[in-house]
């Protein structure tokens, strides 16, 4: 078969249309995949010659090398929690007049609903506008600046605003090459309507007001008083217990608030204060996430600065472009449009209502969770219509584009194998397999709030251009 | 077949010994499961005779229909933790002469080591002994009685003590036909050197006077001013996140945690003995298995007095008997030698160290859940040399035992179907095929502790005097 010759390496076997070829090893009971058939590279003679070239050409086995080495070194890195800061202080180049947010750049005139409604609940947070039509205009006039959470090494779930007075989640490396690696995170706010949804009434400012005075403070004395926790091992147990670290997290909330709550006890002489932060974390199954996020950006900064490595460090949304970058290249965008999220809407809520995808949150895919554990998670799979095979089913198939497992995070349903982890440029293109990623719905309109959850994959766009990129890259790097 | 035509009820076709005939499906990838053949109730003429009576006889109808009544109500119990007492005030026939103890009636002379360690140390904690020599002399000379715990409505794990001073969880029916319904199990001590499994150093007097001082009292305050929490919907999560309610039970402890935190510390004004209690809960991943017994001994209890059920609500061990009641005959027991337990033991020690299955927590699969429910938790077969497809076998098995699944407990990686619940005494004798249980491993001798973990039966014995019993019981109803 051309494509075979043409790419030099092992292509899997897929059921390519023929529905009886299928139908006598599923009769009896044997598992049987059909995918559409489609060519390397969506067929484009252009891009399958370039494909072919870092498959198998003279830079190959230095591609994979450089590959081997970087997955080693994000398996290696240990992400723990080791501080609770205001971002103004501690996270690199936050300045007074800069907001960050999710995603690739983007301006406030492209910039989706959602996020708009962020930007607009950000400015009356931090007291610089008295109501949304003076946020609006002063948003509009660059009164801020606007900057990606990823140029800073943060990360921000659905429009993932962090201005400069917001608590943020300090996290650092202690284990892998490059100990002392920070990255960081906010706190999450709950669900219902909160800022990173596109909501900013009054009710969304109260809750970050209570987060910069009372959550993040408590928090932070207690965290000093017990130490740093091990996030790997955390979300390690989290994934014997049902979660898989983006759209569930549960069990990782659970454990979390097991690990702090003594400290909390003991950190605080007001105990009613002490309690409100406990019913605040207590209150929220999403609380973990934001800590899954960031040690995720963690694992994936161990694994940057390859020079031949084709892997996927960064995916990221912010409501208009969906952005990714490889680890041979740190820092630089490959965009198109984020696309439209396949999912359960909540009642009175429909497709009409939904922004396109938006948030970092697809870190936690790109570090080989989330949705590539989605097997560890089949609640997950059943809450948009699926079943416990699909879910099984899920993982399975994002083992097709990934380097290889990951032994610390091991799927109990899956006979405790590892997470699949690290995506493969070259073979999500040869397989034509995007990688899943398991995300909320924001409404389309600023200052709504959620609508809804589901299933969405990046835009072929982005993969070609990184192809494109990376195979200019290879060729440079090598002359 | 004749044993078909005997039992005059379906018999599930088994694969019987010729390893040949299961080759092809299972190269197939079809599920094959090949069991021993046995006829029905070990093949003894006379049980057979019985057996086929209550199958296919005239009274199989309105036993059928009992069995569905009590399942019925099992499923329709909702116990909730309502309040933590002392034994002595809370507990139905409690008195100060009085210790309570695992599985059926035992005596002082008959009881194996564990339990009579366990005894020991429960006469030094309750200050009537100097010393083990004292205590054991004590012991043996009548001063306290023993009381099996299921006849005051309590259960115990492992030798399952219970003494007049000892804090108790309260559990209480709040839904059902039989609103009101108590039952009671004391707190758990976490694991190593601890008073069920007979260790009884001072050390473990020492714990046990923290519980009865500090854990008791300050767990029993925050649960007065937050309210009971409802069991059934807590365990019904921990299912879903790793826990099988037995020998796994760090879902369940951790979401009880977060329940309980923010009302201990709005209790206590003393913040540091506020953080002790948070760390001793948060330092044992089994403190749930304590509500876990209790709920589901109150389940069993609605089921209880349905005359012609022959439904077994409860499974008991005292290390010595292995002890079983019907739903019928609420209070009577039937006993047969308690056995070994295939597991897995601690580094140093041998099955020469075990003694014999011991403990009320068999009321976890008695309720149909435990091992039961093995596939929710494939952490346990894994911890003793199975793989995750093991789980998912034990409880397809428990389904050719039992009345019906509790659609209130999903099992995520069986398509989210019900745990089987509700053991037919009739079943499990045509079919040859006892409960699986899943526990802990005692030291046989006194003062020792823990050496194992594994998986255990009861003897055929219980259930053929169960079943003789049951017949005469029948008759005796219709006549």
């Amino acid at each position: 078969m051309s494509a075979t010759s043409l790419l030099g390496g092992p292509i899997e076997v897929v059921h390519a249309g023929i529905d009886a070829v299928a139908e006598a090893p599923r009769a009896a009971g044997a598992p049987v995949t059909v995918v559409d058939f489609r060519p390397p590279a969506g067929g484009d003679t252009r891009r399958m010659a370039l494909l072919s070239e870092l498959l198998s050409g003279p830079a190959a086995r230095e591609i994979d090398a450089a590959n081997a080495r970087a997955l080693a070194r994000l398996l290696a890195s240990r992400p723990h929690l080791v501080a609770i800061g205001v971002a103004r202080d501690v996270v690199p180049g936050m300045a007074d007049d800069l907001f960050l947010h999710a995603g690739p750049p983007v301006t406030w005139e492209r910039m989706c609903g959602p996020m708009r409604g962020a930007v607009i609940g950000g400015l009356l947070y931090e007291g610089r506008a008295k109501d949304a039509d003076e946020a609006e205009r002063l948003a509009a006039s660059g009164v801020v600046r606007f900057d990606p959470c990823h140029h800073h090494d943060a990360v921000g779930p659905m429009a993932g605003l962090v201005t400069p007075s917001m608590p943020v989640f300090v996290i650092e490396d202690r284990g892998g090459e490059r100990p002392g690696t920070r990255t960081f995170c906010t706190l999450n706010e709950g669900l219902g309507k909160v800022l990173r949804y596109g909501a900013f009434s009054e009710e969304v400012v109260a809750r970050l007001v209570f987060m910069r005075d009372e959550l993040g403070p408590v928090l932070a004395e207690a965290l000093a008083l017990r130490g740093p926790i091990d996030l790997k091992h955390l979300m390690a147990q989290a994934l014997q217990m049902g979660d898989e670290g983006h759209n569930r997290n549960r069990a990782g909330t659970s454990l979390l608030f097991r690990e702090l709550a003594p400290a909390v006890v003991r950190a605080t002489a007001d105990r009613e204060r002490a309690a409100r932060v406990l019913d605040f974390v207590n209150g929220n199954d999403h609380f973990f996430l934001n800590l899954s996020m960031p040690m995720g950006k963690c694992l994936l900064k161990a694994a940057e600065g390859e020079p031949l490595s084709s892997l996927v460090s960064v995916m990221a949304r912010n409501g208009t472009d969906f952005g990714i970058q490889l680890a041979s290249m740190p820092g630089r965008w490959f965009t198109g449009p984020a696309l439209n999220v396949r999912g359960l809407y909540f009642p009175g809520r429909t497709e009409a209502d939904a922004n396109p995808d938006i948030g970092d949150s697809a870190i936690t895919e790109t570090a080989g969770f989330g949705g590539f554990a989605m097997a560890a998670a089949p609640a997950i799979v059943q809450f948009v219509g699926g079943s416990a095979e699909d879910a099984l089913a899920a993982t399975r198939a994002m083992r097709r584009i990934t380097l290889g497992p990951n032994p610390g995070f091991a799927i109990p349903s899956l006979g405790f194998s590892g997470s699949p982890t690290g995506i493969d440029l070259r073979l999500a293109l040869e397989r034509n397999l995007l990688p899943q990623i398991n995300t909320g719905i924001a409404h389309r309109e600023p200052g709504v709030g959620q609508v809804g959850a589901g299933l969405v994959t990046p835009p072929w766009e982005a993969f070609h251009a990184a192809l494109e990129a990376f195979a200019e890259h290879v060729r440079a790097s090598r002359a």
